[in-house]
């Protein structure tokens, strides 16, 4: 590795800039509208418009996974900047004015014209189950002309997400942002997103594994699975673990294991009083196992804010933190 | 009054279409931003986007005061029309997505070009007070051409809302609704939403009045004190109520009182464990008292609907009901 200058910033992130639609909704219309529920599919414009039709009154949130990965450790008092792209339009005036409140770098030009900024209709179930329905819109065409190529050598961590890889451009831009990102001495931290992803893309993730690219991969038990081809959980960690040096699993309620340089920590879920909208929850482990991974906290405790900051997320409608979260880790941890 | 058709409608409403966008913020950041805290004050497109540059991250949801308030007549079941205007764009989509959405018919037809749809910036303080600024947008130019009179003569109810007596346009247009409404035989019912607009529209609002073109007038303490010039809320209430068939005053946490053909009522506010954000409040107990008026129901009846659904409305962000109100009235009252 090269010598390296100090990065100026703790995390720099390429991800999906998209305003969540979130409404609450019962059990019956998943089904009426064929959904798949609790998963994330892409749709295009023209069913965007047909599930919006068939919505109930929804809340408008800005979300996207690395970018609410972000608005976490932001939220944690991390320098963050982000990449993706927004439309010139009223959605994306409002990602935007979203991001930089919450005290993210986001300088990534609009894309004039067609088509809006990218959104996800989300149906919540009364057991606060997220279902996603995408339209990327703008983000899907983030050409690698857009990277700021300085601006990713100068974070100490590249965040990439899965979601993002499916579309042509963005993945190629993906790609030459690691070969930056590398050649500066940065670590490349990367979350699989979906098993919808993987089963498209696998190969090309099972390649940067092998050729040693991804220093942090987060994935949840299905995403594991499905890279893994094997369906028990401790023998998929076996498999991967050797081969990147932090491994974070997430298991919804039953907790979260990490392996990093060959140790092993586990942490319990965090209990809610009531979850109301599991959407952001994976984002939000993901962001507060990073705030304590960059300080160069033990592995258990690292888990620890992990939990923390999902139970936060789980307990609002939004993917991103409410509460004062510099205070809530000082109180929990 | 001549001999009606029986109405289509239970209430039919002209009022503001925005979107609210809704953050969180510091008591500091009131005073910074000079704010009137605790009211809502007009600003143009330009304080519209600096405000909005120091707002933190937000959550938008569909707004408006009369709008808010058959929100909540539909989820209790009444049937609603609105006639409002938002501008052909992404906000106008969300707000008339949000109205049908809700079951109520929203047909006018959106305007096109500048000004965009309107929108109010609130900040919520910790106490859960929200400080309202409201840039108008369309809304402001609804033209009495927009209005469809057989609709308006459709409604047993025709309920106004005094922000948009405000601005020329709506004024004119729902001065001619009046006209259609009362040709027809209906109600009309007032709320007038904000001491500010008495101070300026105040002699049409007391000539009103005094004409008996009012059957029910919505006033919350400071706006019957304006109204009347009379500091003392019982005074105040004693220059209006014979003048009006129905009075209904709210004190935010003190209750409210209702003064019908001569019979009075009291209620208590209904506790809440937090109050999280009291937009919609006022909206919501106007809300809850005509759906109860619509049945002829006993006017502390009516009064204890109002209490109901606002309480409701201050335990979650944004002016909207959230909760199964039917079920809620039947458990509650």
């Amino acid at each position: 590795m090269s010598e390296t200058t100090p990065p100026r910033y703790d995390v720099i992130a390429i991800g999906n800039a998209v305003v969540d639609v979130i409404a609450s909704c019962e059990e019956e219309l998943i089904d009426e509208l064929q959904l798949n529920r609790g998963g994330m599919t892409l749709i295009d414009e023209a069913r965007a418009a047909e599930l919006y039709e068939a919505m109930p009154p929804a809340r408008e949130l800005s979300g996207g996974s690395a970018a609410n990965t972000l608005a976490g450790l932001a939220s944690l008092g991390l320098q963050c900047a982000f990449i993706g792209q927004v439309a010139d339009d009223q959605l994306g005036t409002v990602f935007r004015h979203d991001m930089r409140a919450t005290g993210i770098d986001f300088d990534t030009p609009a894309r004039e014209g067609e088509p809006a900024t990218g959104r996800v209709l989300i149906f919540v179930t009364p057991d606060g189950e997220r279902t996603m329905n995408t339209f990327l819109g703008a983000g899907q065409y983030l050409p690698a002309a857009a990277l700021d190529e300085e601006l990713i050598a100068s974070g100490a961590i590249l965040y990439l997400e899965g979601y993002l890889w499916d579309p042509e451009e963005p993945r190629r831009a993906m790609r030459r942002a690691i070969e930056v990102a590398r050649g500066a001495g940065r670590k490349i931290a990367f979350t699989a997103s979906e098993s919808f992803v993987i089963d498209r893309h696998g190969d090309d993730f099972r390649a940067m594994i092998e050729d040693g690219v991804i220093d942090i991969l987060f994935v949840n038990e299905s995403e594991l699975a499905t890279l893994t081809g094997e369906a028990d959980f401790e023998a998929g960690l076996a498999l991967v673990a050797g081969k990147v040096p932090v491994l974070v699993a997430t298991r919804s309620e039953k907790g979260a294991v990490a392996i990093a340089h060959g140790e092993r920590a586990e942490v319990a879920a965090v209990p809610v009083i009531k979850v109301i909208d599991t959407t952001g929850a994976g984002d939000q482990f993901a962001a507060g196992f990073l705030s304590g991974y960059v300080k160069s906290e033990p592995l258990t405790r690292c888990l620890k804010r992990g939990a923390i900051a999902a139970s936060e997320c789980i307990a609002h409608y939004g993917p991103r933190p409410e509460a004062d979260m510099i205070a809530l880790m000082a109180e929990r941890l």
